[in-house]
């Protein structure tokens, strides 16, 4: 699985802990999140300041780091927030330095163009639209994230490039902008119409649905008592999400929900520490714990084929 | 199953329908939805304007209706509200005139007295008291719901009456200020402490969850293309819940979260329509139809016990 996106240094002002210089950045922990479940490697441009310790990180997941580029004329991109303490889902964004991120020119490597899966972090549409093109060999599944700033600013490119693609991540409030619907099923379904096979709508702490043109598959955001930091929640998810598809080669419904599942287990653990400290040591009898917490959380019984309810 | 609530009359301004002096009010909706499910009697207030072909509702849905007082010397309590256009889950009260609910004194009457389970829409907390008093042999299971208004004018009171229920109904806002909490999850267990067993943290249109001491279970709310009327969508939740609980005598966890699927189906029927339509007309085939279609929605394959994850 090929990730496309950011890798930058973040100051976050938590709820709970704060922290400068922190590894952050969307493919980070879209990456991280997915070398969990396969093979993973990842294509950015980190600045002069880039530490090794940091390259470190990434070998450590069993990362393939051929394609992250270092310029010394630049500094890694730098972001700054600060989350609302009264509502944790609400940040503001005090400081972005796109340094070495304004010149990104994604370089697809030979090794990238076997990959079957293809994410593209939140991004310049024209970049995504260059990243599919210099791909050769179409990946089976295509990824793509965006954000308001780009529905704003380049919806026709945008729009473009979600033609190419097989899923796109957006939050509801991105999907209702975005479609000029304010029912989120409405549009996602505008989405569907342009090709796309699957809508992923991001609900923050309500969770995530699924929606295809034949059914929709929603699950809630695991319930923490303690969020640390939800940094890198949407793109830890999206990381656990692709990472299982492509763990799988009959990708069935059936696998489509238990890598909704997996993808929200990885945004619940990264959200539990500052940074990329709680997605970087997910282990596999934590992942299964919580995977049976989830069935918990959100299985009842059907109804058995010969059952029926009281009613009056 | 006993319903104390108020009946009014409604002027809804809706994002597709608008209706003046329509059937409303919490205990309408609520003892509709449960009808379904059980045998239902109402206890409330109307005026003097109140219809006779609206005593005709309530007894077409087999609703018991000896509860009900009509005084002559004000009118029904009326309610005016314009929901935002632009986001469904934000609406403006435009007018409120109490009338005949300025001074309701719910009388318990005997036949009353030997219901399993008592449901208290959102009132003041010192009738939620009274109530619970006057029924003399405590019913199974108690609910009560509330608002931001009464944490804010009557907390202790609010407090004392939490304290003798078994079920609290808020939605994540008004658990939030109760229990001086950001987190719904911490909010839910301060709760819990005081005595309920079970709160239900209502999300609007994502859904509710529903947390006692030692599990918690989430379901998404009915993804609708088209939302017609948010009003009374969860006081139609409350019956639904509340109505299957006492459509079984042995509550299970099962039961419980079959209970909360219920309460979802009546409220996504709720919404449907202008006014009490939607809730009116629930056939049994197209509640089926809709428990099935939330297994769709929400089931995954659990991990069998002999199953093992791709894990790298």
């Amino acid at each position: 699985m090929l990730v496309v996106g950011s890798i930058g240094y973040d100051t976050i002002y938590g709820p709970i802990e704060s922290g400068t210089s922190l590894l952050g950045g969307s493919a980070t922990y879209c990456s991280i999140a997915a070398s969990n479940l396969t093979n993973v490697a990842i294509l950015a441009v980190v600045g002069s300041d880039f530490k090794p310790e940091h390259f470190t990180t990434f070998k450590e997941h069993g990362i393939n780091i051929d394609g992250i580029e270092q310029t010394f004329n630049e500094e890694t991109f730098a972001w700054s927030v600060r989350y609302n303490h009264d509502d944790i889902n609400s940040r503001e964004t005090l400081d972005t330095q796109l340094n070495a991120l304004a010149t990104f020119n994604p370089q697809i490597k030979d090794v990238h163009k076997q990959e079957k899966i293809l994410f593209l972090a939140n991004m310049d549409p024209a970049l995504q639209i260059q990243v599919i093109r210099d791909m050769g060999t179409r990946p089976q599944w295509i990824g793509l994230d965006t954000m308001n700033f780009w529905i704003d600013s380049t919806l026709e490119t945008l729009t473009e490039a979600i033609r190419m693609v097989d899923i796109v991540f957006m939050d509801e409030g991105e999907l209702r902008s975005y479609a000029q619907s304010n029912n989120v099923m409405v549009a996602a379904h505008e989405i569907l119409k342009l090709g796309p096979s699957f809508v992923v709508a991001k609900r923050g702490e309500h969770g995530v649905i699924l929606i295809n043109e034949e059914w929709a598959f929603a699950v809630p955001a695991f319930p923490l008592t303690t969020v640390v930091d939800p940094t890198g929640a949407g793109d830890s998810f999206a990381g656990g999400f692709m990472g299982f598809l492509d763990s799988h080669n009959d990708i069935s419904t059936a696998v489509f929900k238990r890598a909704i599942i997996t993808g929200s287990i990885m945004g619940s653990f990264a959200v539990g520490a500052l940074s990329t400290e709680g997605i970087s040591h997910v282990t596999y009898a934590n992942f299964n714990k919580r995977f049976n917490d989830f069935s918990i959380l959100t299985q009842f019984d059907p109804l058995e084929p010969n059952e029926t309810f009281p009613w009056k």
